[in-house]
């Protein structure tokens, strides 16, 4: 059983990305300008978003973080988002989600410049990526197609289930691995809620990416030996013997599953410390694209 | 087993369209307008762009057809587009493809104004559609969803394969019906050139949408009884005992196939016909919104 090291290889493109900036910094071009727009004061969000502050600090990137009021009217951060659009010297940012309730989510999305759009959210960038033109990868699915790069994971001809299909991970992740190219190649089912006999599928599947949500959903019987499992589920279980009161499960049954498996990301360590990771991609990424 | 009868239905929606206008006219309200660009002389683009304009005429639209010549410069193309995108009189409009070699397609194709792009093939419309937001859908998935529901073909939870991974066809419809939805909730698999065991998985399917173009590739042994198949597939496969010199042949065997399916497309009168009154349907839609 190989394990898909996040850690270790987000830390490695982390380096990759920090000697670029050496280099830009050497020629003294303008190195990544990063933003970050943070409207209140949610715990896991500022943590969220510090860390991020922090990775662009390492790698060299400038970065702002716009900490804005709970109580901030619709109409105001349409304006701030204006201000960023316009504004030469940041190349991309991201607006922290979720937004309070009095804001409507989606109006936000849309109104981001899509070649500022460094999370790739905006359905100007889904459509360019499922339509093979460069484009911003969301994080989560950036990150899984890196790690199965990097590890030389088989995906040509492979049957890949991704259990999941949301917006962010399971219906971009699907579209990139049965696209030509690195990681590519697979013949891949989409399987969600609604999806008779999943267990059926999953034991065909060469490889499986679990984004469903549900801890410890995907168990040993599930799956066929020699399978590469991708779990990208990340809940909080209550558990009292923990000093935080809780554990991280993943949707996989890792002890079980792992020994079955070639290879295996585990939670926590696994897609997790990738996203930022190919977050700092994205905005070295805008940094080439705009000057070019 | 029932014939998914693509000729009636098409003109079903066309009489249904036609209705619509006739309610706007009644009212006093401008009717849709769609334009098509036609550049060059190739026959069968002046066939399909000629019976585009005729069904629009047929539903009571406006329509304006833009014949420029086959040495046009992009700069000038591209002048037109932009036209076009300012006419306030227009709806929606139409670039007949392919365009001569000396013209970048995809240039082209991202200067259309989204709200305008009735063949639904800019990327922004494309990414709007895979993330749930109201969209022009591209004719022919746009059409077979249609046939599926109109026919009440059962698609919640069902394993649908998807043969074929192009940005009109596979791929949109794969994404279509594993969405939420009137024919949709599908278990859906994308299948391609690079895929390992493909007999065995079509096998598996409830639903198979052929769009490889290889005549007559799908044969009975690769059919489950009572599967439902939809053949996107259009070839010309050269037959001197024919006065054109060729026969019209789809991706599925149809003599041996029908005996085992539920529900199947005939080639022609399938698929074919769905196009031309779903890019009816959008230009429709797109009068509607722009409108609001």
């Amino acid at each position: 059983m190989i394990l898909l090291d996040g850690k270790h290889t987000s830390n490695q493109i982390k380096e990759e990305i920090k000697d670029t900036v050496s280099g830009m910094k050497s020629r003294g071009e303008r190195v990544p300008h990063l933003a970050a727009v943070l409207v209140g004061n949610d715990g896991a969000s500022l943590t969220y978003v510090g860390s991020k502050v922090r990775s662009c600090e390492y790698v060299g990137f400038d970065s702002t973080l716009i900490h804005l009021e709970e109580n901030i009217t619709e109409a105001v951060l349409l304006k701030q988002i204006e201000k960023l659009n316009q504004d030469k010297t940041l190349d991309g940012y991201i607006v922290q989600l979720p937004l309070p309730k009095h804001i409507d989510e989606e109006k936000i999305l849309l109104a981001i410049d899509p070649k500022k759009d460094v999370d790739g959210f905006h359905p100007a960038n889904f459509g360019r990526m499922a339509l093979e033109l460069d484009a911003f990868i969301p994080a989560t699915p950036f990150g899984i197609m890196q790690l199965l790069e990097r590890y030389k994971v088989p995906t040509n001809g492979k049957h890949c289930v991704v259990v999941g299909r949301s917006h962010i991970v399971g219906r971009p992740i699907s579209i990139l691995m049965s696209q030509k190219g690195p990681a590519g190649n697979a013949t891949v089912t989409v399987a969600h809620s609604r999806t008779e006999q999943l267990a059926e599928l999953t034991r065909q599947a060469d490889i499986i990416v679990m984004a469903l949500g549900i801890p410890e959903y995907l168990t040993a019987d599930m799956v066929k030996e020699g399978a590469t499992i991708i779990d990208v589920g990340i809940t909080r279980v209550a558990d009292d013997s923990h000093p935080k009161g809780y554990v991280i499960k993943g949707d996989v049954k890792f002890d079980e599953v792992a020994q079955k498996a070639h290879f295996i990301t585990p939670v926590p360590g696994g897609i997790g410390p990738m996203t930022i990771a190919m977050l700092l991609k994205n905005t070295l990424l805008a940094r080439q694209w705009n000057a070019s």
